[in-house]
């Protein structure tokens, strides 16, 4: 028995941004799990099974992908960007914590890869240059008073911000109501970007203000980045100074 | 003339975490800028100037930088990790807003790399699993009243932290300070973490307790990470749930 397991970050789209410590992990691998979408980037290959599943369904995924590795299997659980940052690695804890206490003697290991605000972030110039957050807006896991009491720390501090997650078509109304605590916590001057599909091929970038913002900007596919008090334009550029 | 200017993150320290993008533009660069233990990592060939400088020289080294883009030059600026995060991103914005407005038109792009929080959390289990802040402790570019709001905002927000530049011997009292704040907003038995040197030969992690936590736990090659309310060990790991 020689199994492992491994949460390997794919990054926002482009191969060119895996990196080659994911890519070895792959090429050893011989079961590789994960969403839909993101294991149809891997190439098939001889001796390779592709597990895809739906999204939602992150805990079954991780046992599954937990009960290969203690039967021998060498397994990737591929995540899009960072599997640290809203993705499996969060899912793949809970799962062992929750399964055989053997599991815990297993070769986990968590590969990072490049999160969809720090490739939003570069697309757009350098807007998370100073201290920053990152949000989840889903109020999925946890209740959406909680969401707000975040912006409003988060805005109170005069950190950036980044949103993961921002609007989906099961709970429209929620992101506008973020955009009312923000305008209410910066003023309408504030800027803001919404990223979708970065680094993709139909990459769209939209830089606005809060007050000119619609949650129509948004949608599950867009990374939204909120700047902070010293944030600004510089031509087709918004960035953050390191004083701010 | 067809210089350009790319910012380019070569991750932590470990070269399989540069991705191929950041390598393609290595690879096409005439000169390559930073400073010199970044520039170090650069292999020598054939037409390639290397120029390493100082740290804390980030606006010379831009405006540098820049200088030879606009000559026509291929140039990159090597920064640890992730460029947009407390690297030269930013810097090099602050010098082109500061310059010629010609500066505002040459070929500018940021390509994102590693970043030394999501290294360390990769290596310690998934402590930034859920929302979570960034915050650079250094007062050299903003006051410490400043960060010391931010910790308070960031507790009170529940937020899981991630600190760069925590301890360096010209201010060794501050990061006992913030661990004074921290003990005082989340309590003694919240997890921190401390990871040097990560992804480098000599890589050190460290869990504790807030309790437990001293100040000489940190230094300038530390990372520190300090959990949420619902971040937990489990085994050698430590992880925040996705519900938190």
């Amino acid at each position: 028995m020689s199994g492992w397991i491994t949460v390997a970050g794919l990054g926002p789209g482009d191969d060119a941004l895996i990196t080659p410590q994911v890519q070895a992990a792959l090429e050893r691998a011989t079961d590789i799990v994960g969403y839909f979408p993101y294991v149809a980037r891997i190439p098939p290959r001889d001796g390779l099974i592709l597990h895809g599943s739906d999204n939602r369904a992150e805990l079954d995924r991780a046992a599954h992908a937990l009960r290969m590795a203690a039967g021998g299997r060498r397994v990737v659980i591929v995540s899009s960007g960072d599997p640290g940052v809203f993705a499996m690695a969060s899912a793949l804890f809970e799962a062992v914590e929750n399964g055989p206490p053997a599991w815990l003697d297993l070769d986990i290991r968590v590969l990072p890869g490049i999160t969809a605000m720090l490739a939003a972030a570069a697309r757009l110039g350098a807007p998370l240059g100073h201290d920053f957050c990152a949000i989840n807006l889903s109020d999925n896991l946890k209740p959406w008073s909680v969401i707000e009491h975040r912006l409003r720390m988060a805005a109170r501090g005069d950190f950036a911000m980044a949103f993961y997650n921002p609007r989906s078509r099961s709970r429209p109304q929620q992101f506008g109501q973020a955009l009312d605590i923000l305008r209410a916590e910066c003023g309408g001057a504030r800027l803001i970007a919404f990223a979708r599909d970065v680094c993709k091929p139909d990459e769209r970038l939209l830089t606005t203000t809060l007050a000119e913002a619609t949650a129509e900007m948004a949608d599950m596919r867009t990374v939204v980045i909120v700047g902070n008090a010293q944030t600004r334009r510089l031509g087709r550029f918004i960035y953050t100074p390191r004083s701010a």
